[in-house]
């Protein structure tokens, strides 16, 4: 019985629902009976968990404290900044009844944080001495939306919030860059996901931002995916919210702020950019399990033996390592933990046992490779770091072979029907930005970081050409 | 100037406002618009990030596996189980507005989530092989309450919750038993509180629990704060939800579920059971910051030099420590170290340097010892655990020294005039119970497992006495 295509939709027949097929099958969530409100379950959590570890180490690294601020923002309160209430209002879930009683203010489910940061903020900073404050939550957001999918559009989602104040803009805005820099390095080092860098034209950026810098992955089947965002507001919301501190020359300042955050959303990307017919492929950083260890005729003892001197050894080399000794058939366990994309799978029979060796399976090509007993624990640390680069490798090729130079409008639409990025040259107008929405449904994912410029005519309207943007169709 | 105490309510002159001006003046917390919502600031967050780190930890080593559940709760899901739903119903905090529309089915912001892990539970538990479950969420909950105090009853606070299946009755009741113990080994090893171990009356058991346990501990003021409960539920929520299980031998059968949880609370118990008039007394295990080192004459050179090498050796030690360099004076940092609780501080001058010396102080004593500079590190390292010791030694004297035997009604009335526990032989009957709260306000903490009945009779109807019982008035 061939267990995997029993089991799951291909990414050619389907890619929407290959997407679908492998939350489910891969054990990473559930549904709710909340539409938007998904449950993440222990095998998709412990990749949160190790996303997590990873970024509060770096964000602790340059500075950062976490916090916890109030699950509630009062209507009233969050009305304070004019740009942010209108990019929220319409998605917002409303309380409106606490102890049985009507609640005189009602109460928004936070979406983000901005305001509540800021009311804290005013009250604890009165000097330079104050600053910097840099502080960070780990959280869930509730933004009502009408369309959801697992991990990338949910009503509710995990994240962490970002939300600094500094003396000076020009601090300010390296902090905004620094946190871009830094999830980057975590899509290059932890995720194997090649980002793309920029800044995001006037028209997507945060609500109530001066500045929107955003790292953008692109999926196998040719959309963009937004993996995380920085913001440099300015003094903007400091000002609404009378935040002020007293110089070292004893003068009264506003202080500049930026926020920065990442979500469950990275689930999401990891998914689609390593993912196969066969179900997830996790790079190994980021995999709760790296290598699982199958016996072969399990009630050898030999074989057990062996099997438990692995998992020990590979335990003691700082291995994330499982040994399967359930009472499914090899073949339904290889299955099943390629559906999970356990990056490395250890097998050992008997056979091995006697000729003093055993199986090395890389889940990312196939690949199989026969290694010595005394090698097993170092060629398995090895290959680890071999498929990380593999897959960042692969991945990033595909970037490159899927971002294209557009040199006339016919020429756009034809980039953009294929798939990918398509590099467009821009007046800076609103109005050619929306041109281009309006003939093929894509956005401007940002203006990239690396310009290269290709023409010197806005692709559009044929003006003077002032930046490269890439346009992608997106989720 | 003395800093200290015209910052500070003494404990003897006001319990309640001494605690308050702890949480706020250590920086601990502050208050948000939404009364009942604190914000928990990056020191007092710090000490909650090390309970999480230290219960993780242990929760994995039992084989319990971390999710995340939906924020919300169908309000026709809430009403499922009858016992719990008549329990909760009177403090939720409820959605109403989705997207700018009115919802259908109203939302609760979940104040705990049996009964969402259950609707889980029913889709993924389908035979024996599924089972035992041991799942556990980190997040906050919100119980819309008319007083509140920061970390001891708020809207919102900060918790872990674990729900658990298991095959049969006797591994259930064994598990909410061994999660107890591991919440009474934490006062032990990390947060140097003893507590009192038990069983709660009907009376005070969990809504929807057919037992509920707790560790009690016991406040200065003679209070009693409950500081943690674990539930065992038999198969009441399982048969209301219609979850059922393949037994190994082909039968139907129903699973028997725990839930377990600590809080922020915890907080508040270490606040007050260590704290003094000069503020936060924090336990070693539990400080986010173990060692302060204060350099004085800190423009000398010899001085920062030493200070850095201290600082680094004692990091190598594993040692959480700051060396503050700002520019206060030193009598200034003295207070505010005490005041955040600070285990140990290193103090070294001019003087000190050049007699190979350093001084170190305790902050839970004031003790101040002098040190040879080649014994700094190990000699900071033994005192932290010795610091532990006597903190747990301290509040246990002061917990054996408030448990007295009550022999009359009269006499039960001046052991909780005077604070702390009553022991009084029971009958078991409610009216028993309720006589004694309508006449001193003090209810049931627990029948501690370790019973040691001392009389014959029930003190309230004289019939005969079935178990001891633990009286306080109560947080």
């Amino acid at each position: 019985m061939d267990i995997k295509n029993e089991s799951i939709t291909t990414q050619e027949q389907d890619f929407a629902q290959w997407y679908t097929d492998v939350c489910k099958k891969a054990e990473l969530m559930d549904y709710s009976s909340v539409k938007g409100f998904i449950i993440y379950r222990p095998y998709g959590y412990a990749i949160w968990e190790q996303i997590q570890s990873y970024l509060d180490r770096k964000f602790k690294g340059v500075g950062v404290e976490n916090v916890y601020m109030p699950l509630v923002i009062p209507a009233s309160l969050f009305q304070k900044e004019k740009d942010h209430i209108s990019g929220f209002a319409p998605e917002t879930l409303v309380a409106t009844k606490g102890g049985q009683a009507t609640l005189d203010d009602e109460l928004i489910i936070r979406p983000t944080s901005e305001v509540l940061f800021c009311e804290h903020y005013k009250n604890v900073i009165e000097s330079y001495r104050d600053l910097p404050k840099r502080y960070n939550q780990w959280c869930s957001v509730v933004r009502w939306e009408k369309t959801t999918r697992p991990f990338l559009r949910g009503s509710e989602f995990l994240w962490q919030e970002g939300h600094t104040m500094y003396e000076t803009e020009e601090e300010a805005r390296k902090d905004a860059l620094r946190m871009l820099e830094i999830y980057d390095e975590m899509g290059r080092e932890l995720l194997a996901v090649p980002f793309v860098k920029g800044i995001k034209t006037d028209k997507e950026k945060f609500a109530g931002a001066k500045e929107t810098y955003s790292i953008e992955a692109l999926m196998p089947d040719g959309k963009a995916l937004q993996s995380g965002t920085t913001h440099y507001f300015g003094d903007g919301f400091a000002r609404a919210f009378g935040i002020s501190f007293q110089t070292k020359d004893q003068k009264l300042a506003t202080p500049h702020q930026t926020s920065w955050g990442v979500s469950t959303r990275l689930l999401g990307s990891i998914i689609m950019v390593h993912g196969d017919d066969n179900g997830l492929v996790l790079p190994p950083r980021v995999a709760p399990v790296q290598v699982v260890i199958v016996p072969i005729m399990q009630k050898n003892p030999d074989v057990m033996k062996k099997a438990n001197e692995y998992k020990a050894a590979l335990e003691k080399a700082g291995v994330r390592v499982k040994l399967d000794d359930s009472d499914k058939s090899p073949g339904w366990k290889f299955a099943e933990h390629e559906m999970k994309g356990i990056p490395l799978r250890v097998e050992i029979g008997p056979r091995d046992v006697g000729n003093g060796v055993a199986v090395l399976a890389k889940r990312n090509d196939g690949q199989k490779i026969t290694v010595n007993d005394a090698d097993v624990v170092k060629e398995a640390v090895r290959l680890l770091d071999v498929i990380h680069e593999e897959m960042y490798k692969k991945a990033f090729k595909y970037l490159l072979e899927h971002t294209t130079e557009a040199h006339s409008i016919e020429e756009l639409g034809q980039i953009l029907d294929r798939g990918g990025y398509a590099k467009v040259m821009w007046c800076g107008d609103r109005a050619c930005e929306d041109k281009i929405k309006e003939l093929y449904q894509a956005t401007a994912r940002c203006l990239p970081f690396d310009q290269m410029p290709f023409e010197h005519k806005c692709l559009v309207c044929g003006k003077e050409a002032k930046k490269v943007v890439f346009f992608a169709r997106a989720y």
